[in-house]
């Protein structure tokens, strides 16, 4: 089995929020790989990395990272592959994240998701593979009906609210 | 020829910001549409349009919108395709647009670019098609080669500058 | 009895602040029902309800919405009658959610209250159908009477701290 | 002819972004005035508009205010009927006047608009009185089936774009 | 002995920011009273408190509020005497409150001091009073002084940090 | 002639902003000075200045300054009298000067007006002179009535607006 | 053993950030000193402190602080030597310790670092004093050399991580 | 002659802002290069640029840039000697850049100047230098100095101004 998606982090610290990505690839059954990688700390790694991803087989890299969140950005401008970038949450509620991520130069595009958002960087990386595997886009067609149920269960929940002017 | 990006925008309004999405795509040769769709002026369209897409053959959908911009994460409510959306600056500097589109509940990721940056949603949609697509992997190697020569460029304006303590 | 304002929030998370709405229409005797919908998770179900709030005689909508706050705003462009937005605090204190639902585009307006002011959301939609119901309006009044009294018991609270300069 | 709904401002200053209220009033043939007053430089008027407006007859108030936009809430504090605030960019682009109006204590609502929405401080005026008529209620349908052409002008427009991967 | 400034809330949950005001003025031996009034809750008690507090032989009014915080401004409006504004952190970090009480508009000044800062508040009050009380000024040198002994104090503890490159 | 009010600015470039405190001082008849002084540039000169303010019959400092604003704090920590700070907008829309000048720790109050508004500024100043002087209290509140008549003419010319539906 | 690092702060309430500053000095071997000092409370000793600095010895200073952070500015103004401030977070997530501090007025830098960010103060002050000191800039290398540890027990520990589609 | 600074950007379009470094050090006569370098557009020449640095004897690095800032974040990775960076407004005021560059992680500073402060930048990295350089360092005492000279101009020029109750 060959790793088709690379999640990649800075620091177990950023596993609680990460492992979202690799909980919903392995729930779609995508194959992927998790690797500890820093921009500021091991940037010759990182060139390793990027450069060999695409001949590895590797056809998204989901990079997370929090403040001065260089990672996504410093992957992307080393690889012809999608890169999503999931700003982390550290300081200033994330915000700082978000816009080191988001507001790349043009012509190095970074596919950034929400803050702490790794589940949907998991979704975004199979949606990317499943352009070209139609099985993997039938089961996220599955997965979006799947959602569905959660607002079933609520609706269930909300019926048994008792007030005297509620009508339901 | 069929389209394989479909570029949506809420107003012609964008059209200055959203064009440089259809030209990098152009000077890639990745086929693409444009249309104008409104999640709120007519939700029945975007509907008709999200549903369809696949069918039609479109890979990837670039959404551009601004303030409340809620039209890239309503068509990614309907399609199992990527939707990548283009926050515009119309207030606040964009601000609204960028967390109206990137703070994305689970289930419903959107690969959010920086702000008005639509040449990067153009770079993006081709580096998704180009998982499935050789060619195209190779245009864009040679894209991100040539953002060098800019550099290039800039280092021989900087190489006239003259101080009598610059050294180069 | 038949609900005259619907209550609309994406998750049972948001209960305990949409409660509050609940609450306010109960003491002030106006019928309501609470449903659970996502703007990005059951889109379909949304435009039916959308569609036929008029029809089933509901006045109001109030819906709640944290993030990238969708909800709101897709349920005004599907219905003449007023909607009122809840912004909910899910990240970023919030802000997200403000400007998600305050910041719509000219033509679909959302009636904006503060960051998970619900129990405002319901009294705005008592004010609503109280322009043409002369007992609620003068429940209304009763009830911006009642407020005076938290200020009287603040009163009478602030008056037992003892300081030697104080004088009252 | 009595008004209906009452538009206030606190400066002529404000006149450019208010009278986009008045022109949709004026469209969906809802009668309405247009006053000065300021909560700060003309508090009685203020109080003695306020605590009257019911009894003349008015149904909604449109309030808008810049900066520390405490002209809605002063308002809203003494009438019990709906009050409008649009938040107008004077400085801070608009945010401090956003968050003046919306943040309101709990009991006394604002239904605020986006920044500068005058027009749809309008539409929600009208959307409001038409809780209790049908052929408001019909105009309004009408006004939101007529935002639809604008997008259809768009698609025209869209269509002369040429491009060699266009297919569209 | 008869209040020189009077500290106003809107609700004594507001009390433990409040009561710094009250502390270092007692401290000061200025003598105040303490209440409770709410710009939106008991408009007509503000307005009666406001108009009459120079005649009453108030000097200073501190007033405390958070979110939309209109406290400050609206008894500005309707007094002659200087308003101390004290942004109070409810929500957003108290950035609201700050921005709703310091941006006023031209001719109604509040004097605003940090979120929270009820303590600099009553120092503050104390100095506009010491303008014409040479006692009291007095007294406010003394208490300026009086900071260095924290500062002394610090030393004396940061002296006993060991550390083997550590000089002091 | 003494002056009663110091006006302070680190440069001419803050002229324009700040010449709007001198100009209602000079209106209110209260004497003033106004000088450049720099918390960076010149701090002996600030020590200078601020240390024998008092002792020169200034009752109270406007000091004005932009983006890392420390002056007006600087000047507070060395003199017992009133330090009104006007964070002047030079970079963030004034934001960096207003958050600068206003939060300021325990102990050293700074008497906070709005960006840019030099006009409130010398309006406070005047109001905590006239805490002690019974003529200069009456011109301010002749003053504040006299704001009343920009908004009479405000409705002079709203009245001149023509809208069918327009009913005053 | 002369101090080559003076580190400052305004209370023994910012030592927990600070002394990470005071750790990797004494790791790195750089002697320092530790002084309580504050802009508002002692601003003579301060003046003291900065224009006595650099004939004592002093290379480099380090000085934190929180709120409306003066304290390394006001030190930058009165010393030639290099100021750096790390702004603490006391309020608003430390922005406005951020801004106070890093947007300083031509003519006066201050080398500013994250927020809270103690410990890359101490390594900045370490560098700028190693660009005369071979020794300390062989130690510098050697201390991001051991940065990369991290990242190899960060992967170890992913290595661990189980899924039926993890492929490493 | 040999450099003793490197001034990067990223592209010509930076060089308004970022000139002012290369005047004030050739004002100071520290000798220094110009280069463009981009972080995402020639990563690889960024490398050997920073890996290079010290041997080629640079002392100091000037990095400008805007949006998601990460030239002297990423240049800081790979050396040793002190990097100071310089945000760039050209998106969003600047603060994208401001926290791009000031809140990296532990481990790697970057000495962060206000937005645009690019003379700051220079004046730093020169007090930088002089820590072993005693000329260049009275330079930066006559330099700052002479700072004094524009307040002394300003006094002259506010000295002009008229009003009745002006006293100076």
């Amino acid at each position: 089995m060959k790793a088709k998606v690379s999640i990649i982090m800075g620091s177990t610290s950023d596993l609680p929020v990460m492992e979202k990505a690799a909980k919903i690839l392995n729930d779609l059954k995508v194959p992927f790989e998790i690797n500890a990688l820093s921009a500021h700390r091991t940037p010759e790694e990182v060139e390793v990395f990027a450069k060999g991803a695409y001949d590895r087989g590797i056809k998204v890299v989901i990079a997370g990272a929090g403040m001065a969140a260089h990672l996504p950005g410093v992957i992307s401008a080393m690889t012809p592959i999608p890169v999503i970038g999931v700003p982390i949450n550290a300081t200033l509620d994330g915000m700082d994240a978000l816009l080191s991520i988001a507001q790349m130069p043009p012509g190095i595009p970074v596919a950034t998701v929400g803050i702490n958002a790794a589940m949907n960087a998991g979704i975004l990386a199979s949606q990317i593979i499943a352009v070209g595997d139609k099985a993997l886009q039938q089961s996220l067609i599955s997965f979006k009906e799947s959602l569905k149920s959660k607002i079933v269960k609520a609706n269930e929940e909300l019926s048994n609210l008792k007030y005297d002017f509620k009508t339901n």
